[in-house]
Formats: structure tokens, C-alpha cells, sequence
């Protein structure tokens, strides 16, 4: 690239159509002149060649991603993590904000992923560390999508339950158990107080609890408790499958009592759950498998807000995500600035529960809401409920409990002297 | 988990009938004893909580994944990088070898990748660093599967192109021409003697490009190449998109005459391809965008080797990916490892067509062939024939120029003198 060709890729952003472009932030470290990877960096996720040789055209002002804002935050010794075959020279940890043109490729999620996260960017000459940090949408693009079908509201009016977190449990033993013992643990997790039993991420349609036969006991499991307790319950079922099955187990679940489902976003792709949501009949929650490999790193990946804004995009309900606190390897921002990417306003697109998760229990609800601010958040613990020593019924009991307290401004282990399953929750996970 | 509970989670491989097993070896970094952290990685990924609360059973034996092989590579004095909220001890660098039962979820792609690379794997106590290394999978699971459905003998015999490299080309400038200027730079690679001229991998379906006006106009311009040069030809028209369009786009692009097709695997999700490959009727290719982000670095993440050969048994006849040199910041034990991935025996899977590619020309073909050491691969330049200083025809002859010298043992370097477009292009690209 010759230093004239660089100016075709950084514009002044009063100057551009915000309407016709996305907002892409990274932040990267480069070898060499800054601005030359940064030009680089549009080119590679654009127009890599502007021109045909021997014809006097230049495809950079309507086409070219161009960068609107750039930052160099320091310059480095080394790079923060080794890479094969980077570049030699003085390197810059840097951030960069870059206008992309979306008419690149429509509204269409594989695409857009192909185009910011894709060769383009990860394979940037002098760019051998990059970091999707962000993304926004126009009004126009989002416009395309339909997003939540439910979302927070349609969640809690289906539950019947305002002002309060959502309790999920995810049934344990998760692996091996035939339908009819893994419905009597469901069955006593809703007695006790759950709102919604789901099936783990893993447990899907194997040989060993098929998902019809599974479906239809829980199905039956979950209205008998909701009219014994009187209260609305759901059995989100895990029907992720191949994409080609997923409307077909939508309707074998829905037909015989699941009234949830869960999908792994990455696992099928997030292009099959927009296709799934055109089709379904229930709320949809997403689940993690697959984004750490990615996100965890501070200076290298995508990040997770990416995914889960792209997640509500496509029509989640509610995403499950790594929670607070040490168990999980995830920063208490990182957290919330998922949390967030569900709640925020986002145009067109309904806000979808957020769900941050691991190894919760009765102890771990006060850190969770406090840390949230809200009630708008599901509650997921598995073991918790699972695991507690008086079974799935005490378990799912003592969660209610630690709730109560918390609604009433009463310590959680001050409430423990008059509840024995919460003061055996607090012994055995505190 | 007690002293006793880390046994359930290792077995001796002679003990186990293997036919039920998924071979997977990570490398990780663990905090304290590697033997209780193999444990978890076990647990996490399989039956989390083995029993129900006062029952006396065992769910491991079963459907416990167990290490059937470890070794502790190094005491590190710490993590090669650095983990938000990082559990504190003694730190191991470890090779672990894990037989993972696949009764636990069949055989389907999202399932797999949920239980060996999802949550279980990555947010291991213990784990913070670990990287998905390689996959085996016994005859039994493969024979699910379709696989390519041409494979690298199939391809040959449609270009009928044998005893040499398939040479592809990716038509430039990749975004922004309409298709009949589109049309008439890949006519001119055609002519020059590509076998097949591809849209980028960025390139779909949009306004100012509509993939049926393309298909239409360079499947008429690839039959009448075809004519002109008696040699059978290929348009692969990128069809990624949403997956419910997929098969819709399918034949609209193969009505219109594009007789091979490009799709990006991750961004789709491998499932989507393997739906796909249930229709095509014509060879499939796969592109890399979205897997460095994961595979890059080489102490955590999935290695690129896993996804190439989950491609291969989605149904790719052609898988392209990063190849050799320091443009694509991969070093050669990786390409090669994925090379190998697509021709390797894999019972039932026919082989695929690797294409290691990025920024190559006639001035990188030698160092291609030298590395892969045999013809068994595709050669992708884009710029090295689009970009030619004498246009696409002389670009592409530059390609074949070379070739022809390296089949005869002649010096690429001697060829140019009687070859002008070889010439141009030793000087413009080397």
C-alpha cells in the first residue's frame, strides 16, 4: 500500500452516512506504522483490491471500511502474547474505531461475521493481535431482524412473576439419567419453588433419554406441579441438534410439554437460531458452549458482549453466560457488560434476560443480585438445587428462601435460623 | 470432588472397548495437582454430578469421559498468559489424553462441540489455560457421516485435472464491481488457464451484486470459456448466508451455471454444511473466516486441525485455509497438520482438496509445492492473478508458466525468460 492509498481508508465520521455503516471498535497491537496497519485493517475487511488494473476506478468511498477514530495507548516491548511469524519492528497496543459499510453484504449474521471477525481482520498484515471489542447496528440494519419473540416482559408474563429474578435449576444428575427419574427430580425441583427446570447444555436427543419420550414425562411432570402449586412452571427442554432437525424437535418438544427450549448459539450457529425463532412457538434461551475459546483473553479473540448482542440479534429470549465471581474466570465488567448487551436499548430488538451463571446456590444469589442492580436476571443453579443434601426439593426451596430475605431487606443468614433448607445450603456450598 | 471420585474419571485404555469412545488431547495449564484437574476436565464435560441425592448409583462408568493418558510437561513459574480471576498455586503444563463416550450426545456436530469444547473443557476448576489439540473418532461415528461427496479424485475428474495442483483463483476486486465487469475479469482468468475462478469468501449475495445476476452472467462466461479452451472450467459462487437460505441459493447459483460452491464454515456453523452437503449437487468448498480466533495462539484455544477435520466429515470437497509463510502468521507444523487432516485416511470420509493459500503467485508456488510435497492441493492467489500488471489472463498464465517449470524441474526463475506474464510476475510479486 502506497501512503497516498492510505488516506482512502480513514474518514472524518461527520462526513459519512452513519446510516449505512456499523460501528466496529478493536482494539490490536501492530508492528510498525499505526496508521498503515490501520489501513490495512479496512482494506483486508473490504475492498483488499479497490480497483481493476488498467481501469481508472477507485470502489473505496462507497465500499471501503474506513476508520473513524484511532488511539495509540502505548507502545510495547513484546507483543501480550507470542505469535508465530509476526512481523519484526516497533510494536503499538492501539484502538481502533472502524465505519463498516453493511450494503457490503446485507442483514445476514453469517455474513456479517465473516466480514468483521473473519480473515479480514485476523490476518491484517502487522496486525498480529486483534480483539473484536464491540459493535453497534443502525436503526436500519437491526430493522431487518426480529429479535426476541418473548424478551424480559413476555418471559416474566408467561411466568406470572414480577418484580423477582427468574429461578432456573439445570437438572442434575445432567448425563445418564433414563425420562422418568430424570422427571421426578424436575417434578420435586418445582415443588420446592423453581420456576423453570431445564435440561443441561450437553443432554440433548441421545439413545438413553430421547428427547420425545423426555418431553413427554416432563411435560406431564411440569403440569401436574402447576397445578399443585398453582403457579406457572416451565421444562425447557435442550434441543440442539443439527440444524436441520431443530424445527422438528422444536414441534416434537412443544406438542408434548416443553414450554422453553434451549439452543447452544455457536454449536448450531447463530444463523440457525434467526431461523429457529421465525418458527417458534416458545421462548428461546441460549447457552456458552464454544464463546470462551475465543473471548477469554484480554488481547486477543472477539469479546463475549459481541456474541451476546448478536445472540439477542437473532432472537434469544434469554442467553445464558458465564457469572460473577472466581468459578468462572470472568471479570465482574465482562459480566456486565453482558448483562447489559440484553438489557440496553437496542431499537427494535426486545431486551432478553440475562442469565449469568456458575456453580450458584442459595449463597451465591445476594452477590449476584447486588452485583447485577436489578431483578431483571435469571438465577441458574444446578447443583445448588441439585446437589442440596435434602434433595432437589429443599434445594429449589432454600433459593426461594435466600430471595425472601433479600426482597425484605433481611439478612440471608439471619433468615437461615428459621429455614432449615436454606441454613443446610448455606453449610454445604457457602 | 473427594480422593476417592478422581478414580471414576481415569481408566486403563485396555480396559475400555474404544468403538465407544472419542479420542481428545488437550494441552492445558492447571493450578495445583494435575490428576484432581484432569478429574474436573473429565467431570465438566460429562456427568457433572454422577448421582442423584440419597440413590447408590454410579453414572461414570458409563458416560464418564476418563484420561486414558497424561503427562506433566513443566512446572511454570506462570500462566503463558495471563487469566482474569485465575485460581493461585502451583502451576503444570500437562498433555492430556481423554476417551469421551459418544453415546453421551451421537453423532451431531453441535452436540459435539458442546461436550469437547464447550463449557465443560473451558471453565474446568483448576483449568485456565487449555487448548483442544486433535480429535480421533472411531469407524462407528465417522460412518454417520456423508463427507465429501466428490473429495479431491471426484474433483479431478469433473476439471479433469490430474498429476498437478488444482489452480483456483479469487476474482479482484472482491467487492464493489457489478456482475457483468465481474463476469469479464474472471473470463479473462479462465482464458489465461485457471481452473477455477471463486468469489471472496466476502462476496454474497447483496444489492449491488445479486448472486443470481452473477451466477447467470459467469456461468455463461465459464461455458464459453470452456469452449474456447476445450478444457472443463468451474465458477464457485459464494452462497454463505442465512442457513435457511442455503439450499434455496443452492440452486439458483447451480441453475445459472456456477458449478462449485463456497461456503464459510464456521460462520454458517458446520451443521448448516452438513445440511448443505444432503443437496449440493456440485463440490463444496469451506473458508477459514473465524477460526484464528480461536486457533492462533498456541497455549489455548481449539487448533485449526480439529475444525479442519470437522470439516471434512460436514461433507467439504475442498477445504481452504492459511497457508504457508509469514503473511498468514501460521507456522508450516500447523498447515501441514491441516493438509494432512484432508488427506489422511478417514475410513468412510473421502478425502478433501487442502488449498493453503494467502497473498500467493506464480513467485510462491514453488515454496507451496515444496511444502505440501505432493500435487494433491488447490493454489488460491487472488492479487497474484487479479492484480497482474498485465490483467487477469497474463496473471493467470503466469501461474500455469510456473507450474509448467516445476513439473519439468526447471528453474521458475529460467522459464521467465521465455514467458513474459511469468516475468511480470516474479518482478511485481516477489
Amino acid at each position: 500500500m502506497q501512503p497516498a492509498d492510505i488516506e482512502g481508508f480513514f474518514a472524518d465520521p461527520a462526513t459519512l452516512d452513519l446510516d449505512r455503516y456499523l460501528i466496529l471498535d478493536y482494539t490490536l497491537e501492530c508492528v510498525g506504522d499505526p496508521r498503515l496497519a490501520m489501513a490495512h485493517l479496512c482494506s483486508e475487511q473490504s475492498t483488499a483490491q479497490w480497483k481493476r488494473v488498467d481501469v481508472d476506478e477507485d470502489l473505496r468511498p462507497r465500499f471501503a471500511a474506513k476508520v473513524i477514530g484511532m488511539e495509540v495507548l502505548e507502545e510495547r516491548e513484546a507483543l501480550s502474547y507470542p505469535v508465530t511469524q509476526a512481523a519484526e519492528g516497533r510494536i503499538f497496543a492501539c484502538r481502533v474505531r472502524i465505519a463498516h459499510p453493511h450494503e457490503n453484504f446485507g442483514p445476514r449474521i453469517p455474513n456479517l461475521l465473516s466480514a468483521v471477525c473473519g480473515e479480514g481482520p485476523f490476518f491484517t498484515p502487522g496486525i498480529p493481535l486483534i480483539k473484536l471489542m464491540d459493535i453497534q447496528f443502525p436503526q436500519v440494519f437491526l430493522s431487518a431482524f426480529q429479535g426476541p419473540r418473548f424478551g424480559v416482559q413476555g418471559l416474566r408474563d408467561l411466568l406470572n412473576a414480577h418484580d423477582r429474578p427468574i429461578f432456573l435449576g439445570v437438572i442434575k444428575p445432567n448425563i445418564g439419567l433414563p425420562p422418568e427419574a430424570f422427571s421426578a427430580i424436575a417434578s420435586e425441583a418445582w415443588m420446592g419453588g423453581l420456576d423453570i427446570a431445564k435440561d443441561d447444555e450437553m443432554l440433548a436427543d441421545p439413545d438413553w433419554s430421547p428427547l420425545e419420550a423426555r418431553c413427554r414425562h416432563l411435560g406431564e411432570a411440569r403440569r401436574q406441579a402447576e397445578q399443585a402449586t398453582g403457579t406457572p412452571k416451565m421444562y425447557m427442554a435442550n434441543i440442539t441438534d443439527e440444524v436441520d432437525r431443530l424445527t422438528e424437535l422444536h414441534d416434537i418438544a412443544v406438542e408434548r410439554g416443553a414450554n422453553a427450549l434451549l439452543v447452544n448459539a455457536m454449536p448450531v450457529g447463530l444463523s440457525a437460531v434467526r431461523m429457529l425463532r421465525k418458527h417458534t412457538q416458545v421462548p428461546l434461551f441460549g447457552h456458552f458452549p464454544f464463546i470462551a475459546a475465543f473471548s477469554r483473553l484480554p488481547h486477543y479473540g472477539i469479546h463475549s458482549r459481541v456474541i451476546t448482542r448478536l445472540q439477542r440479534l437473532a432472537g434469544y429470549d434469554s442467553v445464558i453466560m458465564p457469572g460473577f465471581g472466581p468459578r468462572m474466570m470472568t471479570s465482574d465488567e465482562e459480566v456486565m457488560a453482558n448483562v447489559r448487551a440484553c438489557l440496553e436499548d437496542m431499537g427494535p430488538i426486545k431486551p432478553c434476560l440475562p442469565v449469568p451463571g456458575g456453580s450458584d446456590s442459595a449463597a451465591t444469589l445476594q452477590r449476584v443480585y447486588e452485583k447485577v442492580g436489578s431483578v431483571d436476571f435469571g438465577f441458574v443453579p444446578g447443583r445448588g438445587v441439585f446437589g442440596h443434601a435434602m434433595g432437589p426439593r429443599g434445594g429449589a426451596a432454600s433459593i426461594r428462601q435466600a430471595w425472601d430475605a433479600l426482597a425484605r431487606g433481611v439478612p440471608v443468614a439471619e433468615q437461615a435460623r428459621q429455614y432449615p433448607e436454606l441454613a443446610r445450603a448455606l453449610e454445604q456450598f457457602q
